[in-house]
């Protein structure tokens, strides 16, 4: 088999990947105060206006405006303070011309009123202690002026948010504004995840002599729960064909998607390529993807499952579960637009080679340069070491077309920290 | 009692508050690979080197590196090569000058190696089909080529993790790789959440004239969720002193911090002020924050716990408590420096005035523009109108210092989705 007979970039290898993924099924009704982070799994729309009744938006007196057209504070309008509107009560005050009634900041506006007159552009005629009293308004209000329309924040049946949109914290308070108690959301994707090679053991034992620890399971599965996904550790498997088609097969039997994380020799790769083909179709769909760290990735797609091969090392295998598996997790909850990445403008502190026609991405931690802004410094090492992810705030992407970036230029740092890792 | 007596800029507000916070205790100790999100309470050290032996980076072949100087491909150095170090196994075969052993990628080197030559760089002598066989090596290596030494990722007894330091799936890996499975981690904090206003129904019930639904309790607790707390919902209390000094003493008894969301009225505000006052000492800090929306933000510390009155409007709300509760909870967790905020760079689509000495806040939408960049069209509108968040992929800041930005100014949005909110 040929070794890299399908190397995409990785805007290409991504497409290619999501191209094949829908939400999975069937979605699922949950309360709106637990569905932060969920992903809604239909188009969702109000109800009800919001509001449903008109309310001040300010501490004053509901008026009639015409009442105050021409005040000022040498010539003010007088007006007669006939009642107050309680908060969280109907305003059931007839206004004849020339009243007014007390509201407060989000109380109801009686029905014969059409604005507010802010208590601070107002003065009370001394002497007056109890209602009826008198004011004097010392700056006019147009119709509508400090009132709040009904419907003004979302009109009736008004789409509110679409399906397969991420829920966050103001989402949860719109949709709970309009008495939207339920939400149906995508269900979680749940992500079977293997490690593999005869040198691997699980953390909590002592590596012998050419041993390692198993990370890779771990960094994996702190992605996917940070993406909305359910990781499902299915530990280590020998490095033989026949195991790993097997533990492969019953791992996806029973999740949503499927994630290996292989050694890096060659007939690892290979092996893993064989075990994808045949776990069913359509099978591999890409070989490799052109960045550094990580172009040994394959990436395929069986019954609708989205199947990844990492890369053994940490930092390809994270750098490449970030390109494509977070993705494709979002994609498994319907999500139609990927979340865009934070992130933050720094100077680059030295030279950074790279190669045209590759992706490159280079560790960096930030230091503020002392001056109100922040230098970037490049984390170099080889892509086995997990430290010089440890030791970033992000990664620096040096784009397909570019041979290098220099010491002194204003770069984009993508943060650790948001959507995807 | 003076209204704003103590109206501080944002980031002096910020820092008067936390100066007054520590890390909530006692600690805990969670297996690793359950404490994402969560934040380390003590500095941890590597209780090994990683790696702990010399690991090839290549396939290939283990040398004595001298053997291959001066080899080239129309002058190969001719090696025999005598073993194989399988993979997860120690590297029990000593070479002799001019011998070489078959290596994997993360195989471990023979004592007596000093190099790997990748297996690109090299030529079977054709006829030989097992051991021993003899090679041909085309390019020279360095002593150390190819190789990992021990510790190269990280020595013995390192700092590996700050104390505060907030865990990303990498820092899981990190310590996994060196044995840590079990970590200390601050206590999650418990915020308490109190809603108060007649006005104010729960979301399920269905609001009478005057009345709306309780959204800012929710929101609140998914801003607290995000950063790391357990929000404790305390409902909705009348707007009675006595009712909410009860209400908020019990509240903050059986939590780290106490979050009052209060209506927007002055009256409403002078008994918040009146009951963070009677719940304890230091008392309250600060009256206000001098930033759009949000003004009236009333901040305090009580024995050591945060208590924070929020206006009533739905956007100040959120806006004022990313701005104090998010950063306090995470000082609550003992992260010494706040994470920062994920941009994106986009040019302004229109206009935005603002008052010099305020920092303004206005929701922003992202779109597009054609030619690789994005444009953010500020979604307008009153600070009641929770839909001006929900409509929006971030905040555009106006600094202090500002009165105001222009349209086709390059400018960084606030992400939503990241650290804060």
């Amino acid at each position: 088999m040929p070794e890299f007979f399908n190397v995409l970039p990785p805007d290409d290898a991504r497409e290619l990947l999501l191209s094949h993924l829908t939400a999975v099924l069937p979605s699922e009704i949950i309360p709106t105060q637990d569905a932060l982070g969920r992903v809604t799994a239909v188009r969702i729309h109000s109800p009800q206006p919001l509001p449903t009744f008109r309310r001040s938006t300010m501490d004053g007196y509901a008026v009639k405006a015409a009442d105050t057209y021409g005040a000022s504070g040498s010539l003010p309008a007088f007006l007669q303070v006939v009642g107050e509107v309680p908060m969280g009560q109907a305003a059931n005050i007839a206004l004849q011309s020339g009243q007014a009634a007390i509201v407060h900041t989000g109380g109801m506006i009686p029905e014969t009123a059409d604005a507010v007159v802010p208590v601070e552009h107002t003065q009370k005629i001394a002497g007056q202690s109890s209602l009826p009293f008198e004011i004097e308004v010392m700056k006019a209000v147009a119709v509508g002026q400090n009132v709040l329309q009904i419907g003004e924040d979302v009109r009736l049946d008004a789409e509110i948010l679409p399906a397969g949109h991420w829920l966050r914290p103001q989402d949860l308070g719109g949709l709970l504004a309009v008495g939207i108690t339920k939400v149906a959301v995508a269900r979680r994707p749940r992500v079977a995840i293997l490690a593999t090679g005869d040198e691997v053991v699980a953390p909590a034992q002592s590596p012998g002599p050419g041993q390692i620890r198993d990370i890779n399971s771990f960094t994996t599965a702190g992605m996917v729960t940070r993406a909305g996904g359910i990781p499902v550790l299915g530990g280590i498997v020998p490095d033989n064909f026949q195991a790993l088609q097997t533990a492969a097969q019953e791992a996806l039997a029973n999740a949503d998607m499927l994630v290996m994380s292989a050694g890096s020799s060659v007939s690892v790769r290979d092996m893993t390529v064989g075990v994808i083909e045949g776990l069913g179709e359509p099978g591999v769909l890409l070989h490799g993807v052109a960045t550094r760290p990580g172009k040994p990735t394959i990436a395929g797609v069986v019954g609708g499952k989205p199947v990844i091969g990492l890369p053994g090392n940490p930092v390809s295998a994270m750098v490449q579960f970030d390109m494509l598996g977070v993705p494709a997790i979002y994609r498994l909850q319907g999500v139609a637009t990927m979340p865009r990445r934070g992130l933050v403008r720094a100077r680059l502190s030295q030279n950074i080679a790279s190669e045209s026609g590759r992706e490159d991405y280079i560790s960096a931690r930030l230091e503020d340069d002392g001056a109100g802004g922040l230098t970037a410094v490049p984390v170099f090492g080889k892509s086995n070491l997990i430290y010089t992810l440890v030791n970033a705030d992000g990664l620096i992407k040096v784009p397909l077309n570019k041979a290098g970036l220099l010491a002194g230029e204003q770069i984009e740092i993508q943060l650790f920290g948001g959507h995807f890792w």
